[in-house]
């Protein structure tokens, strides 16, 4: 069975995932919406076996689409995803979901409702080296996980709708979410607006998990460098994840400092000072290896929609599933809130 | 004339500071203190010239002392720099000069009714490539100061006395001081402990100063790689500085995004995708060349020494000044409470 | 005018010309030629509008047809370019343009017999980075050229056809051509083979130009990393040009070592060590800035497509001209007559 | 027992010795000479203990001088060296141990002849990245090795005695024959001079091994950049030295292509093209981690003196023995041999 898909968004994002699901087997692209007529035209001419149309409503009302792709501003994600949910479609909608938890919720039970697959297009859950920092977090080898922190910076994609906030995080936070299982008790978050009146350009949440756990997260648009970088520093090991690196995107650093109980007084290691020795313990500095383990790596957006595909088709959650599109949501809202505030909230 | 300088401290950094005044032609190590038979050894074996104490106080009591070094634990800082100003020394001491902002004021008096130098060490301010980002900042090359970031990271280096933020933080703090000539007005702190109870071991700073200016510290003796890395992005331009790099300490990049009155609908610049055209205004990326410039570099420490001990001989403020010290205190004790708080305070 | 373009061979590079043609509204993707079935099938169902072929002989006999790309293995490219041109159909022909001197002549008669565009696919002529350089050689800036190396390593691409020097080196000499407007008078070459018999996978040529210029290529295809750099050492300035960057590909460094008569004994500069100072001139070392030029970068093989169809629509020559596939021919069949013989040869 | 050591030389070079030699337990920097007076007054202001003398002769006079270290241009060394074992002196030289094999082998002999240790001072085999690659290659992970090859880059050590080959190339030289355990058969050299009259500042020599093993070294003090980088391509993997890293001098690099004989056509792997499926093997592409290995770095200068002492001591050869001086002086003699003739020279 070939999935009929209709895609409705032809603006940034947009063409990436027309030719996404214009790759599959699993798929067919049947349907392009575009309220601007010169992007709806582009549209046609590139795929000119689909139907085309302004409204999107139009689009929702063909009965052979069975799956609609949203990829429009973030405020009108809730109400096109809604819309399409009800009339009975499969949705992957660009994240984030919803600009509140109460409209993320309401799709989800929608979905659930109509046995429809809800799907936030959380493309970084089908990036390789994501999946391979999971794989070391959940086999032990980084011991426990201390703190996390993360660094999305660019020049160029200033966006109008929203904040760098709303813009770059549901990246952040879906990746924290999918290598720690859990979602933040607690989150300040601070900005800063340059170039537009009241959208930040440039974003800082520090995140507060159960047990302790630590991250933060940088995000700009306003940035001499592009960076992609996340560090997860446990007791064992280390990771230092490029996402801008072509093949070194993940570097598994053996490095620590180990607590070691001392009876009377030792000799100092020299490179921690003399500090350490008129307490109980000592603090020893471990440093070993680093291993770049090799990658393979498939484009994460073509692995998103064939997930998609896959899940409508065997009646199961994505790996990019409902709750983690409403748990991102959540812990924008609260980002946000604290942004307002200028304090500290619970998530 | 000859500056006879006295040293307290012969732990991590002091044998640096001994090295830099025995190497200076303007001062002379004649007397050294530490409160560890080890050290003090270590210290007379190095310097047989200098008479060697094992207790400060001692050291003080020297006439021909002229002026003192002190690299002691940061709780000594106060009392140490008191007595020294009491007994007429000139003082250069390590950062942070004090733990408040009182005790800070209470030296900057006595120092001030006694004509003495009271210097705190703030040794990146003779970092050549500080200064150089200093210049192209007041030259007003980067256009307006938008914000600023700095990472200051590390594996190795974890202290008992003091924080991550009291131990690193002076260096960012004083280097913002001298590019941004003020104070912050509010700031917010978040930070988390794990390798010791309740001394941070990562902390996040977000500072905003007057007219909107923002910055962000990163401070971490926990992390798998060095990072000793500013960025200050300007309106027009902006600097990377990393002080890890031998010979591209700052890179200067012609790059921003500039504002752009339009009357009608235009076709979009393609990398700032299709959003910005519906507004009054276009948002345009600008790029253009990065320069490195050629840094002449010598070693701050040993600047530093030399300007304390030109200071004292002219009569004069060093570069290093009383008032950046109090103002350093003042922000780190804001901060401190930040912490534990966990909300924002004003400085 | 539309120009009807015939494209043989489908293998490893013709789909990249395909794609090339069919972007370009100078011309149009009208025939294909492949001798392999599933190649014409790929080659077919990309481009259904164009006419396949089996034999690249019938493509040729497509009167329609005005001009022919030739992708083929090495050894056919001869064969193929003089039959189309004496079909009366303008080549552009892949490099090398033919195995001898002698073929390349011989080509190069006969379409300026007919009047016809004979181009070889001198691709990196095409780069803003070598464009760029060039200007910075010609306007003077670099003072005397002393001598150019270059590295281009890989793994992967090992070919059977013909060995890494008549492979890679194309690029190199036609850009060192283009660089320095000239052909090298003498050379020496050296090379192991060890994946394939009597197949060099690594190649080291020394080159001597008019005016004691030199060059050094290493070429390899059995390298642990991607190296496409090239460095062009001056009298006055230095370029350092990294093809793998992404937006850093030039580096104008302003350094050099500048003689200076002396008269007598002066105090060395520390950094050249004391033996300069005993001749009658010493060795300066100069050191300053260091410039990345913005460059505007489009896709080369775009524009060599371009380049070609606006040459045989003007009837004039291309950057990209005979001579250049000439005089690159005559390098590499020096070079090979050296790895043969074991001995330096004469251009 | 302490030795008693002369060092002949305070120019470059030499006073890094002194340092060594006065920080080890098991020698005792005794005497110094230098023909220069403003050289020898600053080493009798370091080393107050140690005796100065303008005469290397003198200080050879000296019967509680044991060991002799040889600091002086190359042209020197042999004179001296065989001045200094004549006398009864152990001798630690610098390289090239002399400027002929002859000259080389009359040291070798007298040193025998007198039980005395003559060293040449190739102090990378002292550098733990230097034999770390040795254990490597000796534990046959890398499979068979197929090439190597150097880069010794630089800008500012311009060397009037000697040229850049003599001047660099033993480093090359020496680590190659620790790495391989042989002796080139043939080389080809070659090189430009710009700076100064018949001094090469840049030199390429390929040189063969037994066996099909090759090697290429290129070296040259007139570049933008400084470069101490070393590759080894083996049959199963791949090595990457960058002696300028400060902490990942070593990647292993799990890179190599497979020989795979095939009996009928196969689907080509699509990173080698289609070529590969014609004949009756098939050429694999294998990428797997990279591997950068700890090294515990201590500095080699240090290392190198010691092992001079210690070899001494207990009458045997030290790792850089004297025959890797006779061999290194070999193929630098022949190297020098292939520049003059301008082609292939026999070792």
């Amino acid at each position: 069975m070939t999935v009929s898909v209709g895609l409705i968004g032809f603006g940034y994002w947009g063409p990436n995932l027309a030719r996404a699901i214009a790759a599959t087997r699993a798929g067919d692209l049947a349907a392009l919406a575009d309220a601007d007529p010169a992007r709806l035209e582009r549209a046609a001419t590139r795929y000119p076996s689909a139907r085309v149309f302004s409204d999107p409503k139009l689009l929702l009302d063909q009965a052979e689409v069975d799956a609609v792709v949203i990829a429009t501003p973030a405020d009108t994600h809730f109400d096109l995803a809604r819309r399409a949910l009800n009339a009975g479609k499969h949705v992957l909608v660009e994240k984030p979901m919803a600009r509140t938890v109460g409209q993320a919720e309401e799709l989800a039970r929608i979905a659930e409702e109509n046995g429809l697959v809800l799907m936030p297009a959380h493309v970084f859950l089908y990036n390789a080296a994501v999946r391979k920092v999971r794989d070391y977090i959940e086999s032990g080898e980084l011991g426990d996980i201390y703190y996390i922190y993360s660094q999305r910076l660019n020049l160029g994609q200033v966006r109008r709708d929203v904040n760098a906030l709303w813009n770059f995080a549901p990246h952040d936070l879906s990746i924290l979410a999918y290598w720690l299982g859990m979602t933040p008790e607690r989150l300040i978050a601070s900005g800063f607006s340059y170039v537009q009146n009241k959208i930040e350009d440039v974003v800082f949440v520090t995140l507060a998990y159960p047990g302790g756990i630590g991250a933060h997260i940088h995000i700009s648009w306003l940035d001499p460098q592009k960076v992609r970088l996340m560090t997860v520093v446990g007791s064992e090991k280390m990771i230092v994840y490029d996402d801008t690196s072509a093949d070194e995107r993940i570097r598994l650093i053996d490095k620590g400092i180990t607590r070691k109980l001392i009876l009377e007084r030792e000799q100092p290691s020299s490179a921690l000072g003399d500090y350490e020795t008129f307490g109980q313990f000592q603090l020893l500095l471990r440093a070993g290896d680093v291993l770049i383990p090799k990658i393979e790596f498939d484009e994460p957006l073509q692995l998103e929609v064939e997930d998609f595909l896959a899940a409508l088709r065997d009646g199961r959650q994505p790996l990019s599933d409902t709750q983690s599109g409403i748990e991102v949501v959540r812990v924008l809202e609260a980002a946000q809130r604290s942004l307002d505030l200028g304090g500290p909230v619970t998530v």
